[in-house]
């Protein structure tokens, strides 16, 4: 067994306010012990961006001052950080770093990117990386990612057992559609998301919350409220997500017919 | 606007009644007048064999007895039928023919056997094929099909803006996962599954009703119970299949990112 403590961390930032809602983050985080703490998508800097602009001005470079302060937290703690931002590198990202004791262990960059995103962001070019931690095999997607099955098979197949899922979602399908996702893929997975609404430049979004824990057998072994700041920590066992099979003769992944998919 | 009246055709079939299971159906059918006609998995013979033995005998070939009496409903009707049947070909097939006025149209062999199918049946080998009917284009696959996102990716893929989908469904997670598999893959399905049980050899098996028409936006149009012979007829438009944008930046198959993803 791999006991570990997973935190879905559910906020409600203020757009721009990136210190603000960072140090709100971490004041929620310091209320439970948790080995990995999962945000939502872009959590520093709020969602609903009016152009390329204001995204140019508050992403961040990796390492940054939002990653430094994840890792101070999570070298203190001795705990991981996954949590979404925008990533200013060669483009700017919608991407969620992962942070440990020794500082930033990876970057994923959204593939997917979600309507109005596509004006102001660079679609992710790393495709979907898993990382080994000592708490068990770590995949990243974000939030719209998981419209398409390919994400979080892609992730399961490079050796995820749990998906972390930073999100925004403004859309009702995700919550219900990722029991469908852990259990095709037999993988934990970890959707959070943020509460709040943001009306900008004529754009008005609401985030729907229900941050959820899912199992590998798809059980919603916990979901939060719609409309609050909340945070959830639960015990599970990684292990479970080893065991692709279902029964004596169906194995999940090894079942998989490549040959006779029509996928490109 | 492609309008057509689908069917869902939810039996209670004997084990072992060949010619009694199919009339059944066929007085089921008469009962409404339809397009296309979905009917269970291995719906004339049963589904709980004890042995290849078993097996052997109710298989049949096509054209055979079932193709033929379908087909003479389907000229009678001007309609398609789509239903599940042991094929005796090669090796035996779990599979689903598509019949029309003009007899057999084509045959689906299930890529994804369960349980304790995999000790009967021969894999299926020729894929997940789409038909360009008058009334549409109709995929099909097979109830535990279902469990692998390729299936319906590869028909959508391919084409289908219908997912005929024949069932015998023992787990609890299929109706509520089909919302996933139109969502994410705009199309339609008609899973249509049989109800009863068939305690054999030792082996208990109840099967979970819940046949469904669902939408590419993920509405459940029509879900049948669990426990009665029953069939619906709905008049849906298959061009809503064809559009796959669900805002003004994003197309579910356009935006797909193969060289993103980890997939062998």
């Amino acid at each position: 067994m791999i006991l570990m403590r997973l935190a879905v961390v559910q906020t409600n930032p203020v757009f721009g306010e990136v210190r603000n809602n960072l140090a709100a983050a971490l004041a929620m985080m310091e209320r439970e012990r948790a080995d990995l703490y999962v945000l939502p998508e872009l959590f520093n800097t709020g969602y609903n961006f009016i152009d390329r602009n204001e995204v140019q001005k508050l992403s961040e470079p990796v390492p940054g001052m939002t990653s430094q302060s994840m890792a101070a937290f999570a070298k203190e703690r001795n705990c991981f950080v996954v949590y979404g931002f925008a990533e200013k590198s060669e483009g700017i990202f919608n991407s969620a770093a992962l942070v440990g004791p020794e500082g930033v262990v990876g970057v994923y960059r959204k593939v997917h990117l979600f309507d109005r995103e596509n004006l102001f962001f660079t679609p992710g070019d790393r495709g979907f990386p898993v990382f080994d931690l000592p708490i068990g095999k770590i995949g990243i997607m974000i939030c719209f990612d998981w419209m398409f099955p390919e994400s979080a098979r892609s992730l399961a197949l490079n050796g995820a057992q749990l998906i972390a899922h930073p999100s925004n979602l403004v859309m009702p399908y995700c919550p219900d559609a990722m029991v469908t996702r852990c259990l095709e893929n037999r993988v934990f997975a970890a959707t959070t998301d943020r509460v709040g609404r943001e009306n900008r430049g004529g754009f008005d979004l609401s985030y729907k919350g229900m941050s959820e824990i899912v199992s590998p057998r798809g059980e919603i072994l916990r979901r939060l409220g719609t409309d609050k700041e909340e945070i959830a920590v639960l015990e599970i066992d990684l292990e479970a997500a080893k065991n692709k099979k279902i029964n004596s003769q169906n194995d999940l992944i090894a079942n998989r017919r490549v040959d006779q998919y029509s996928l490109q």
